[in-house]
């Protein structure tokens, strides 16, 4: 059993409204100090597979089919034995 | 400046919805490998502070004032040096 971590961020230049609200309420409530907020999603995903490199194409294929759309994100995999 | 990437997770044991789905659908799609799927936000946030263990203090109180839920969320802090 394996499990990846998937983060499917927004490309650079991509607007991304919900990072901006909460920048914005983080200054209201005084936390001056922030300058700038990007919100990802973090997928993890538990597969039943021993081969890293076979885990990680399959990921790949995931992420083309499904997960990210190539238009407006950028994705990095990660992979490590499941402990859970 | 400094950049923090803070992931904010459900808590074990609460319902995933969205991970389900995503699970569900990367069934019907053939990647019959998949067991579950865990979907967190990560907070990349950007702040005008230098010292390391200052931000992680004000960071802990953006999570418990707005960023976390503590009914339901379990959150990571992790702090770099910003590149961007």
């Amino acid at each position: 059993m394996l499990k990846a971590r998937v983060e499917i961020k927004l490309k650079k230049g991509v607007a991304d409204p919900e990072g901006k609200n909460i920048a914005k309420a983080l200054n209201l409530l005084h936390f001056k100090e922030v300058k700038e907020v990007r919100v990802s999603k973090l997928v993890e995903i538990f597969i039943e597979e021993d081969d890293k490199e076979r885990a990680l194409k399959r990921l790949e294929e995931m992420c083309k089919k499904l997960l990210a759309n190539p238009v407006i994100n950028d994705y990095k995999i990660e992979i490590e034995d499941a402990h859970e």
